[in-house]
């Protein structure tokens, strides 16, 4: 007798779903989920195994529930004045925004971003119990502090994602947007800087707007410029008040030993790490001239990634790359494609193989 | 100005509560949070380091979000003809329950253990949003078929959780008793067995009841037995389609590289692992002989722990062992407290700790 999840008591909110995925193919290039292509250094690699080895010797312990000295590694590299109070972490951002959305929302209260954006916003609001509730953007996914001020307050959230640059389409977001955004609501206001290692050098980061806002949150990842996604940590700065909140939320003991140890090696060979971006973008700006001359559309981008337009036929053009192979995404934007910036080898590829499919229509 | 958690926009069943924690106390002998406070071998620590290092090359992509080798490894060292379909895993078998609450239990639904039982219950039940619900157990904390059904059929839980043996208790759990539930019960029913690799060698485990019963769940961890609490290993077997329930509800890549290498490899060496389990035995055996010739009453034990009665005033005399440099727990149960075995010199300090304070009043 064969069992099937109909027959299961599962929630009624549940039923019908299917779990989250990225398709995932085991393609020679990669493009896909907006890694970090690069490997980390081989001298990093050395460092990190060294402290994992001293971490082995107390596995048998939990470990430090309160990761002090990781968070006192994110605040020294973060910066803005922040210590070891102001931070937060888990087992990727997602689980940090996890932990804010189960402290902040969940049952009865609504989360709001402004679509398209990451994907992953509605599923960890309904994850929780909580409603999604998406805002607009301008066709060309920008912003502006009017637009953005009129749409929180007609939706008053309890809880605002803004993903600065955006995913999936990359676009900055001003400052002076999350300002307003913040003085117009009542709720929580995250700025997800997920990519923002990729933003021009000179460009501000919201860190820079946490002080006297303690219902304000920017959360990070090591996933991307980091090149450490297989690690899973992500991180926030907040107020230490909001960080109190997080603890009542989460598991006990969230963060192995092991994934400490490799944090906060990675995080002391930060500029090494690190070296990588300037390529990345590189790469990324080079995508985004090369499909303007084929004559696609790409919007401007300070992450990793390029969103392009033009595309007559989407998933034609994807299962084409898929079968020269090379994999990258389709976010289901109509006319659109996404290409995450690989090595310069992995770059030439799609845009060879991109043109050998003839240009845009 | 300083802002306090009062301040910010808390749901509101979450205002007043405190944080989850074992006190932390670093002091030379400690025996209270049920660790494994044998050390992995350092020839296993090696193996395991050699499997990070390769994991590393690749720490720059996403883990493989169906950890399927690690589900593999899992159905090998569990036996009883289960496959990869039938393994989840998670960080620490907390975030194992969490899932299963999550796609069970949550909202407007229950969830039933018969107290005294592990603590987190109530508390991850009250984190997806369910109601906890404690039934009763003797005053030798058994249970017997008929008390069992008869307040499960009283209560109608969602979910059921068995914790096999009892935290903090000790306390076994007949087969026949988990049957019986299972048969009165509609709803999920998890049978906990953080401590099975401490009962008896003969004891049958929850796992050949698997067959036939697809609303059933065996939980495991690896922070007992495998002394690997550091690492956060938690894992369950369960009917396949119990398992696709449970991918709706994670976090994708929710389980890391370097943790999905650290498991496989420490399973690989689960012998040399496990060979400790013998000696903890032992030492635990001792504790029980000796308490009661101190004039204390400890409760049969199946785990890594004992739990024992006859303590006048358990406050003093934790504080008493705390300054003689030995931290146990005093879980809330009137006159007693419990201590986890240690190696045999831990162990020893314990006992002579206590004999230094007097006996048993």
């Amino acid at each position: 007798m064969t069992v099937s999840l109909d027959d299961l008591p599962l929630r009624d909110d549940l039923r019908g779903l299917r779990p989250y995925g990225a398709p995932q193919a085991p393609l020679p290039v990669a493009l896909n989920v907006n890694e970090n292509t690069h490997p980390v250094p081989e001298k990093v690699a050395s460092d990190i195994l060294d402290d994992i080895a001293v971490a082995l010797r107390d596995v048998n312990r939990y470990p430090d529930r309160e990761f002090t000295e990781l968070r006192e590694a994110f605040a020294g590299y973060l910066g803005h004045d922040l210590v070891a109070a102001n931070i937060w972490a888990g087992n990727g951002s997602n689980e940090v925004l996890q932990h804010i959305l189960q402290a902040f929302a969940g049952p009865g209260r609504t989360v709001f971003g402004f679509a398209p954006t990451y994907s992953m916003y509605p599923l960890l609001a309904q994850g929780t119990g909580a409603t999604w509730v998406a805002g607009v953007r301008h066709p060309d996914y920008e912003l502006t502090v009017d637009e953005a001020v009129a749409q929180v307050l007609e939706h008053d959230p309890d809880v605002i994602l803004l993903c600065a640059p955006n995913n999936p389409t990359g676009t900055p977001l001003p400052l002076d947007v999350i300002e307003a955004v913040y003085e117009a609501a009542r709720g929580i206001v995250i700025v997800d800087e997920a990519y923002q290692e990729f933003a021009p050098k000179d460009s501000p980061t919201a860190l820079t707007l946490l002080e006297g806002r303690p219902r304000l949150a920017v959360s990070r990842t090591m996933s991307k410029a980091f090149a450490f996604a297989g690690a899973r940590v992500g991180y926030l700065a907040a107020d230490p008040a909001f960080i109190d909140a997080l603890r009542l939320v989460r598991l006990p003991y969230h963060l192995s030993a092991l994934t400490q140890a490799a944090a906060i090696a990675a995080l002391r060979n930060a500029p090494i790490m690190l070296a990588m971006v300037d390529e990345i973008v590189a790469q990324r700006d080079r995508i985004s001239a090369t499909l303007e001359a084929l004559g696609y559309e790409p919007h401007p981008s300070w992450s990793n990634f390029v969103l392009f337009g033009g595309v007559s036929d989407p998933a034609a053009t994807w299962r084409a790359l898929y079968d020269r192979g090379v994999l990258i995404r389709d976010v289901g934007i109509p006319h659109h494609l996404r290409v995450t910036a690989g090595t310069e080898a992995e770059t030439t590829a799609f845009l060879d193989a991109l043109a050998s499919i003839g240009s845009a229509s």
